[in-house]
């Protein structure tokens, strides 16, 4: 079972070689892969920023909380919800929940293909969400809700431990 | 790349042969998955529900409006975030962004392992979650975000239209 291998195998990565660009190929399949997500209402409420310009990222890093690491990624992208879209289908839900939920399954799509395809990434989700979407210049109504790195991985990560499946698992 | 055509290719399946079981083997990997998803600081604020009583699973479609597909399947996960245990570490962005992401990109291993093994499944957001929670018997603090059953397909879907990657991609 490759998948949950990949699955299993995917780390966060914090350390990338700066130089090693990743080519427009591979990074097009991470967008294609982020857009097949599942949707509420399959009203794909995100929008991604694809980041080479190197003050931008260094902008990034200031918004959140110096985790210089960002910086040093060839490619950073900025996720973003489009809460108008989520809420005028689905109200308070969509703006609260579903579009959270959207992004985020198409954010592990996107990390699941970058470690297949031999890169490293990290889910960046510590940062001042305001200084981040001035730095990107987010229009009203959209908000950013992770930071992912993206490059060629210059350091091993070792697995975080897992809770036990019996732990978190009731069987009804 | 097999991991994007899986991408591409799950689709949402709201039919399912409801006699026909999901071997115990495959369910477990379908959890092992879940578990392997990123979670900020490791916090792992999840827990899955693995439903096989009918009449639990009868109490969930009427927490979700009469969503009777639900029913049909043999296996029904419902998905829970631990509040306390999201807000501990990280406050309000972890009850209300962090926890919310690392459950989604769980379930987005689940949808995707499924769809692997030959099976179909569908995320369901639209349901009570008060009602749910009680149906479940849920402690205080854990709060469920989604219901995904899960079987064997016994319809095919066809893809729902994505927005175009210049619609939703900014290069900066």
């Amino acid at each position: 079972m490759d998948l949950l291998r990949t699955i299993k195998e995917r780390r966060s990565i914090r350390a990338f070689h700066p130089e090693k660009e990743i080519p427009t190929a591979e990074l097009d399949q991470l967008l294609e892969a982020a857009i097949w997500a599942p949707s509420a209402g399959n009203v794909q409420p995100w929008k991604f920023y694809v980041i080479s310009d190197q003050r931008l990222k260094e902008a990034l890093v200031r918004a959140a909380y110096g985790q210089s690491f960002i910086a040093e990624a060839p490619v950073v992208l900025a996720v973003c919800v489009e809460i108008n879209e989520a809420s005028m289908s689905y109200g308070t839900r969509g703006a609260t929940l579903y579009c959270i939920q959207d992004t985020a399954a198409a954010i592990q799509n996107i990390l699941l293909l970058a470690h297949a395809l031999g890169l490293g990434s990290c889910w960046v989700g510590a940062f001042e969400e305001s200084e981040a979407a001035s730095a990107l210049g987010c229009p009203r109504g959209q908000r950013p809700i992770a930071i992912i790195p993206i490059g060629y991985p210059a350091e091993q990560a070792s697995a975080p431990p897992r809770k036990a499946l019996k732990h978190v698992v009731i069987r009804r």
